[in-house]
């Protein structure tokens, strides 16, 4: 099987479309990488000033060369570069990069020009990526198709990790952090505007590639998420963790993102719940991307979250503690044998609890890490091991530390980190292999994020997959935005639980049903114009006598003749009690198609936001899963003498919800039960609307 | 005057007991450091061993000394320890530093050696510093009575930022961390076990330097709150900002630091509340304390938190817009007029909405930054700047921006700071005086900080200081446990708006006492014995006729017999509602005096934790601003066509519970109001418990 993306990863030929003799100009990086790093294929330098070009043959047009190249690069800009990928296209290259911005993200013009490429393109087979892209680099294949200044700043070394990122300053910034620590690199891919390629496509051909272990991924808009559900599947196939970017969370960052990529903005929720649902992890920025590499790199199965702090200062002990709160970590409770074994090596007056706090004895005796690394690593309780030294250096037998951690590092098959601030100090682990950050905070968050990743992936391989995500298609089946009457019909329909109502035509016809439910009552008028009713006095609860039934019905048909909108009926239903009031929503995403959002209810819902989001179609434990992160959980499992609610009616009823918004492939706009009665019995759905996309029906 | 803590930091004569000739030993270091820093009294080795060290005349013995030395550093340990503290106190001797390790933290006989020094020390007016301590350091001086390898490692420079530390670890680390930043370092404190001399006097000593400009400490304990409130009061007064570490905020973080140094745990929530009041900030680690000093240093007073992104690479301004969101920042709108001045500047595809993306043009166009800056500068609605700067190096003209950012931060007056991940930029920045950070991430805190800080600083200094919180001795009055009945009353009588009720002692006064009501009542036989009576069927709701109200009162006052509980009547009281049921308390903490809590009340409030913690006593606009975090605060303030509650008559009571803890001096252990019934109209507390000293009575 041919790899994917092959053309553009490693090409057995390319031309470089505005080629330049000196290799600090973007025309001329290119050609100078590919030389220095061994490219074997052929190049082709296209310029109709120069006969040669670096040393290599040129030739003044595409059309000129000995044969259709494999990838085109082309440098140069504006029409140019439009007709360049008219002429790759019209040749049958198979693929072709497009440096130039000025684009798909710069106004009606540069669209126009972007749309031409794409349509050129898409009419051969040839595959586009940019425009304002800085290019791929895979130095696995030599193939340096990019013109980042980052490779002369930082010396390039093929290695483990694959970088893929919109935008070629991130990708740069992640390469230097990375190769700082010493990390090889392989992939360093930028696609810019994605008018065709996208990281999605990329993520998946480096996921495929046998040398990469690692992929860090930088998006500004993801308009194809099956793609990336793929990598995302064929990296776990591998046991290759993908952590993710998805930059514009804030509304001033969607509109940097739309100025920057011509980036369309994603629900930002949505996407929380897409990477999780896939066990891609999510970071805020490009230094996250780079800060947990050496940590999974290791290939490190970490056990559990029981941190064991080993340091010369009680201080970095006293404060690592706090900081292991802060990180859902909590310390492991070392064994007495354990603490006694620590006893005989430590100096009296040192803690041989945890933290281990070896005390400034470290500086006249420099064996004590050595000693008390491998007493406390065959602790059971001992998952994760910070070895921090706020203070060392010169006085310090530092070499002999960095082999102490190393030696550990190697032998005892648990996570280990270094926090230390001194970067001489510092450059002594990592050249050791120790992974190594500049304060306990970090090596702290980088645990703490391994540790919940490999859980979230362990997760997915036990439960399988979740259900199919793929966007169905638009079916064509009802009719109009629904009043409280039908959507509850259209719910109770479906199967789900909803509280015994009425629709009443008549004053008769509702002091009929109070008389049925036999129970104070709620009357509430009924028109699809009017979806928040209680703000029109459309609402009347616990009535309980003939009375007050019949003056509810007439003095709300009265006003909503008054109002001028259609009365669908009045809806008489038994008045229910939650010992919890929660909801339970779903709409329709373009991207993401069903979005699930489950969570506390009420009339509050909107300022309190104690929700959490899910792709649709789930399952009843991954909601399950969701609601434990909420601030009200507890209260879901019973609290002071109360019994747990029925959580398994309400995780039922949400996938439900799930279900039949995923199942209508974009009819179903919206549903939104609030409240949902939550008792120890049971749940009950008193309130629902829904919306349905009218325009299409 | 003379200055405080004089003895210590600036002293005349200096004896080093155990001083050694070796500099690299512990007796070896302050007498080099001295000679080599100018110290210009007399220094004093003493060591019966040798006639001379480093070149000094050596005595044998304190008392063969031609003087009285002001200062004396103990180097020896143990016993030896013990004994020159004795010799020092006999001598008048003003202040001494024990170095050695292995008392108060380590053991009984320990804390025994460890009293015995502060005995003898008290005995003739003699300070202590330690024992276990680095000892002190003043740049300033000279006087470098501390045996820290960091000057060593980093070269010292006099400066105008004070670190003092309990943990000589983090104390060099600090110190480590400014010089890294080219920030010099009068003052560098480590007090170890505080036998005597506190962070807290020391903090107040160099607060009164007049060339100090910065505080940073570290804290393990607060004993002596009052004084690190008049260093603060003193250090407002010189606008010096004060930022600090406490650490052990959690309880393995407590547990230890009582392994550290004997640390006494504090109630943390208290410790927020007494640093906020005094308009300390408080911080995480030691990095979070080095981490603004180049910004407060700048002395820039930002008028608000609306920033501006100027940036070369588009992501970069799209992940500080998401950043900037997430640190509570917001960024400025530019004015037309700035953005078609930036529109002249920038190339043609450039952003010139905020963030500014002045492209990869800078690459070409090195005058990029130096244009841009002014006329955002320019723009009133910009308070903050950040450059962003994920990809430069070779190819840039770096000098030139560095030259530009400093241009701008030398002329602006507002804060501005530098992202930059790449070392020999950042060294560009830095050397220029801009303050500069590894990412946008770390700046943008620092300014949220910075700003946050200012604020309450400026609020402090609009408002006056809180009244005075010092700790009233205790009072003996009251006598017992407090049921509910005695507890409404004593609220009742100090003027608290407490549900009207009747304290029954027959079923005949109950139904009187429901009658006078006239609505519905709640019926709850009260109890000193039981002081949780729901779960023991002692509270009966909605009463409203004769019935219920005797049925109620016969059961209850069975129970209690039952139980063998005194029954001190039975409260019969107005049922009432509340738009929100908050909850009110205030405790008595050995070291805070009165800590008063508010928030979201009901039964769920040790569920769900939505509360504000203050010191008392405290004025009605403490209470109100403490409120504004609550994540219930949009509900008191009126949502969804509610009124706002009666926000001014909460803040009331609170401050009235709080003075009445306060007033009563440790007398009254806590007071406990929950649920306060809050409504537009006001606030009626609906149950009350007060417990009080028993033992003390």
């Amino acid at each position: 099987m041919t790899a994917p993306l092959q053309p553009l990863l490693s090409p057995r030929s390319i031309a470089v479309i505005g080629a330049s003799d000196n290799i600090h100009k973007i025309g001329g990086r290119p050609i100078h990488y590919m030389k220095t790093h061994g490219y074997a294929g052929t190049l082709y330098p296209v310029n109709p000033q120069r006969d040669t070009i670096q040393g290599l043959r040129a030739y003044p047009t595409l059309d000129a060369l000995p044969e259709v190249p494999e990838l085109a690069i082309i440098i140069v800009a504006g029409k140019a570069a439009v007709q360049a990928v008219h002429d790759c296209a019209r040749l049958g290259v198979a693929a072709a990069i497009v440096i130039a911005s000025g684009f798909g993200e710069a106004g009606a013009e540069g669209r126009r020009q972007q749309d031409e490429m794409v349509r050129a393109a898409r009419a051969t087979g040839l595959r586009l990526v940019g425009p304002n892209s800085q290019g791929l680099a895979n130095f696995g294949s030599g193939a340096i198709a990019s013109f980042s200044t980052m490779f002369i700043e930082v010396q390039p070394q093929d290695g483990p990790v694959a970088v893929v990122s919109q935008s070629g300053g991130v990708a740069a910034m992640v390469y230097g952090l990375l190769r700082g620590q010493g990390i090889g690199v392989r992939h360093m891919h930028a696609t810019g505007n994605q008018a065709d390629i996208t990281v999605s496509e990329l993520a998946l051909a480096v996921a495929h590639d046998p040398g990469v272990r690692l992929v860090l991924l930088y998006l500004e808009s993801l308009s194809d998420p099956e793609v990336l559900a793929e990598a995302a599947r064929v990296a776990r196939a591998r046991n290759v963790p993908i952590v993710a970017v998805k930059a514009g969370r804030s509304q001033d960052g969607q509109r940097a993102a739309a100025s920057h990529t011509g980036a369309i903005a994603n629900e930002d929720r949505a996407v929380d719940a897409f990477l999780a649902r896939h066990g891609i992890w999510r970071v805020d920025d490009a230094h996250a991307l780079a800060r947990c590499a050496p940590m999974y790199l290791r290939g490190w199965n970490a056990s559990g979250r029981r941190l064991v702090v080993v340091s010369n200062s009680g201080a970095s002990c006293v404060m690592a503690a706090d900081a292991a709160e802060s990180f859902g970590l909590t310390l492991a409770p070392l064994s007495d044998a354990t603490q006694a074994a620590l006893a005989e090596r430590l100096p009296g007056f040192a803690a041989t609890a945890n933290p281990v706090d070896v005390t400034a004895a470290l500086l006249t005796n420099s064996a004590l890490f050595g000693e008390v690394l491998p007493v406390v690593g065959q602790d059971p309780s001992a998952d994760l091991f910070l070895l921090d030294i706020p203070v060392s250096g010169m006085g310090y037998d530092v070499p002999r530390f960095a082999r102490d951690a190393a030696a550990f590092a190697d032998t005892a098959g648990k996570p280990i980190a270094v926090a230390v601030w001194q970067q001489p100090v510092a450059d002594a682990f990592r050249q050791a292999g120790v992974p190594t950050y500049a304060n306990a905070a970090e090596a702290l968050s980088a645990f703490s994020q391994v540790v919940s990743h490999q859980e979230r992936l362990r997760q997915i391989e036990a439960e399988g997959e979740p259900p199919a995500p793929a966007r169905p298609a638009l079916p064509v089946t009802a009719d109009a935005t629904l009043s409280e009457a039908a959507s509850l019909g259209r719910l109770a329909a479906a199967g789900m639980p909803v509280v015994e109502h009425y629709v009443c035509r008549d004053v008769d016809a509702a002091v009929a049903a109070w008389q049925r439910i036999g129970a104070p009552v709620a009357v509430k008028a009924s028109s699809p114009q009017v979806p928040h009713k209680s703000e029109y006095g459309l609402v009347a609860l616990n009535c309980n006598d003939p009375e007050s039934v019949a003056s509810a019905f007439a003095a709300q048909t009265r006003t909503l003749e008054k109002m001028g909108a259609t009365c669908e009926g009045v809806v008489v239903a038994r008045m229910s009690r939650g010992q919890r009031e929660c909801m339970i929503g779903a709409h329709w995403d373009p991207v993401f198609g069903a979005v699930l959002v489950v969570g506390d209810g009420g009339k509050y819902v909107e300022v309190l936001r104690d929700t959490a989001v899910l792709l649709a179609p789930c399952r009843e434990a991954d909601v399950a899963r969701a609601l434990e992160g909420l601030r009200i959980a507890p209260l879901l499992y019973g609290v002071r003498g109360e019994l747990a609610v029925d959580l398994a009616a309400l995780c039922q009823l949400a996938v439900q919800v799930g279900d039949m918004v995923h199942a209508a492939g974009g009819e179903i706009r919206s549903v939104d039960l609030n409240p949902v009665m939550v008792n120890a019995g049971g749940v009950v759905v008193v309130d629902a609307l829904v919306e349905v996309a009218g325009g299409s029906l």
